[in-house]
């Protein structure tokens, strides 16, 4: 009986990958990862030079990414039914063998092997490796701590409404913001409402090469959809 | 010219700390560490059979802890003034060598580190090394995501006031509570009075031997006060 063990990348930096991760990856026989059809695939290209040259790899292709909006139930059908799909093939590999499932960013946070998670409950034994989260390396990218004292720390998707995303960028310390992209225009009205829009950062490829750190003030976009945006707290500091 | 390299050692399990700080650790002659007088100290622990037996080693010891309350001028004077010493000592030191500051958890996540960032800001050359958050070491170990879709997060600190934690766990989808010790009996209130208070997980030593996952519902306390209180959110799920 082998295992479905989802190892969490972290940030992008592959010293930046836990030690029980970095062992995993480099020992595994049957790789598996999330990847837009026709690309290399983010979390494939953070494990470079550290996969076996005689594993298997099993890409596994999001079917639709942004072709069809969010809320098309047709996406959601379409989506549901590649998870099934590729939860029954990691269930019939991991009857004999330990499978690897690359996930960039921490499994838990956001991830998308959740959703094979919830499917193989009680059909194989799953393990979660946590990873620093793409968030982490961002705030570090800055070069200021995230949180002090009692902080409040918000963690937003700019998927949100605008209005949303106003009240709530308000009534925090600290705010985190991803997702981005395509809803940079949106978010900086909402910062700019919440009078937060002078504080914010925004980190572009948060501990890798061509790392960026701007401020959301002097950044005309469009930003690429993984862009991080930061506010520090300010909490109390003896 | 040395550097101080800060080096995040994450929720405590040593096979989660990141190869960089693996690496850094083991080949470290100087290596500090925050500690409570009178004790081996959780960041010196974690390090465990991995620092050089020719290392200096340089115990950072607090002054105090909790005998004077936080709010007391007193209590901001002492930490004060025991940070500027060390911030003296380390800049010192990185003259000539690289000095490795251990620290629990994620340094700029509500680290103790920052307060000798900030003092160190153009005296010496200041690394930091991002971990896997205490958190996120938490949410893991209860099996369960954190957060989906466009899930709204808030992580807040259980020294806030009553009101404040219940307003703010009423308005969000996951919510993370820290530094809870003893401040268990009015977050359980304020849980309640945001509904929330059955949805909640409580992880104490997430990650560690003795780590343990109870239902708030079930705990009578009193809880250590690195106890992590989780609710996991609910979000868009195909």
């Amino acid at each position: 009986m082998g295992k479905v063990i989802c190892v969490g990348l972290g940030p992008g930096d592959p010293e930046l990958m836990s030690v029980r991760a970095d062992r995993l990856i480099r020992g595994a026989q049957d790789v598996a990862y999330f990847r837009k059809a026709g690309r290399a695939g983010q979390a494939r290209q953070i494990v470079n030079g550290m996969v076996r040259e005689d594993a298997r790899e099993h890409a596994m292709e999001y079917p639709v990414t942004t072709e069809i909006p969010l809320d098309d139930p047709e996406y959601n059908r379409i989506l549901s039914a590649f998870y099934e799909d590729w939860a029954d093939r990691l269930e019939a590999m991991a009857k004999d063998r330990d499978v690897i499932v690359l996930c960039e960013g921490d499994p838990f946070f956001y991830g998308s092997f959740m959703h094979l998670h919830s499917r193989l409950q009680g059909r194989a034994e799953v393990e979660i490796v946590p990873a620093i989260t793409g968030m982490s390396g961002c705030w570090t990218a800055t070069d200021q701590p995230i949180t002090w004292g009692d902080d409040v720390l918000t963690v937003l998707m700019a998927t949100l409404p605008e209005d949303e995303l106003a009240r709530r960028a308000a009534d925090t310390d600290a705010l985190i913001v991803m997702k981005i992209g395509r809803n940079l225009p949106k978010l900086k009205r909402a910062l700019e409402t919440a009078g937060r829009a002078q504080d914010t950062w925004l980190v572009e490829r948060g501990t890798m090469p061509g790392q960026k750190v701007t401020r959301l003030s002097e950044t005309e976009g469009p930003v690429p959809y993984f862009t991080i945006a930061v506010i520090h707290g300010n909490g109390r500091r003896p």
